[in-house]
């Protein structure tokens, strides 16, 4: 079996500098999964006892606590200051990015609509610095029930698609006299993203790794699919299927930003002993 | 023949205004067309003693100067002010917003991206409002080689269409951090154009009636050829052809925004007459 890996794929700057931050800070504990990736989350526990809690009152003063990569909620991060524990804060800087922008703008009048997924850490994060008006919407036809005023700004989940987002600027542009855009999505996720296209389209099979839970990953997936009708999500070398690969001859292999080189390298060599 | 008029057509509320404040103004000159059809020019010329003059020069101390629904630029104003004229302000308020759009923004230090005709006098004056650097395109191509910065104001001829609009911000969106939409597209250019392209469906034949240098009237006879290929512009009812109507059932009819209510009737009467 051919392997061919995109030209851009896993690890992001943001999760990196989590990553680095939370290595050194042995036996700190994450308010949350620090990133979308239990297998490295499990690596940081064993190698450097970085724990993991869900539990907010679990805190206490003068305790390391880390801040995931996708932010906490504005009154969380309040809380957490408030039982003065020893704040890490390995939000990725382009998630602050988005927080303050919502918090300025609501701040000088604007309704805030949020593309993106109402579930995602990421976003009840964005959404928390809001003080007025603010919508999370996942596509256009969410848009026309909402009670929106002349003066809009729009800011993306870092993870989505960019063709996505302009059909929602598209609309909102269309009915609103004013619609202030903000291109939260990352680099990262772009190049990502335009690597696995080119990939998808020459490959026969594709297999993406990542979290399940991961909304970059899940993108990734959903972009191979549109090339590659044989694209698979995995976490890791265990959930390979042998039969994905019957008369295959080459695989392309692309991984979420929270997906750490060792676990690509597992698969990438499984791929090829099959 | 049949004859079926678009739901909306004919004179915007800014033509109606400013033909209301020449009527009001025996005698005035206006510097430049005040609209884009020259039969209502003659008329006001003969009923009021209205004039029109081209050159800045000619106006002196005290005279009465109506400035055109599409204004003027910064400079001009600037000029006729200090030579202490009489000035009547026609200019569209729906024009006038752009302007002013585009000082602020300047001010604020964002780029200008202007979509619209840069030949056409309503966008010479929208753009003579920028201090900084400021850009005008007619479509989403010639985007790629501007030297633009992160943040960028965008607004458009008030006579385009949206969908147009919508592919230039689509792609600045895609390139740029922060893009701020003004949707400087007049409601009365979205209506006629919405009517004409439910007319243009159900009839054989298409006239659009307005000036030849109209914007407005362009893109209605551009929006009536995309659903009846047999559609024409006229400026009065002597421009009107036989041929065009042999064979045909039913004849739909539209106007420009400069295009006065007794011209559509003889136009409409001379196709009855057929």
């Amino acid at each position: 079996m051919k392997i061919k890996l995109a030209d851009n794929y896993g690890f992001c700057f943001g999760v990196k500098r989590a990553i680095k931050l939370a290595e050194q800070s042995p036996n700190a504990v994450t308010y949350g999964p620090l990133i979308h990736n239990n297998k490295e989350i499990a690596r940081l526990k064993a190698d450097f006892n970085v724990g993991l809690s869900e539990n907010l009152q679990n805190f206490s003063a003068g305790e390391q606590v880390v801040i995931r990569t996708h932010g906490i909620q504005k009154d969380e991060l309040a809380y957490l200051q408030s039982k003065k524990v020893k704040l890490i804060d390995a939000t990725c800087p382009y998630v602050t990015k988005p927080q303050e922008i919502v918090a300025q703008m609501s701040a000088d009048g604007y309704d805030i609509v949020i593309f993106g997924d109402k579930e995602h850490p990421e976003i009840k994060g964005v959404r928390s610095y809001a003080q007025g008006n603010v919508y999370v919407v996942m596509d256009e036809n969410e848009l026309a029930v909402l009670p929106l005023k002349e003066r809009i700004a729009v800011v993306a989940q870092t993870t989505r698609k960019i063709e996505n987002y302009q059909k929602i600027v598209a609309y909102l542009m269309r009915s609103y006299k004013e619609v202030r855009v903000f291109n939260t999505i990352c680099n990262a996720t772009f190049e990502n993203q335009d690597a696995v296209r080119a990939l998808a389209k020459e490959v026969d099979v594709m297999v993406v790794i990542g979290g399940k839970n991961s909304s970059n990953t899940k993108q990734l997936l959903h972009i191979a699919l549109e090339f590659c009708p044989h694209s698979y999500l995995i976490e890791d070398a265990e959930e390979l299927n042998v039969s994905w690969f019957k008369d295959k001859l080459c695989c392309g292999i692309t991984a979420g930003a929270s997906t750490p080189e060792w676990i690509i390298k597992e698969v990438s060599q499984s791929i090829e002993a099959l």
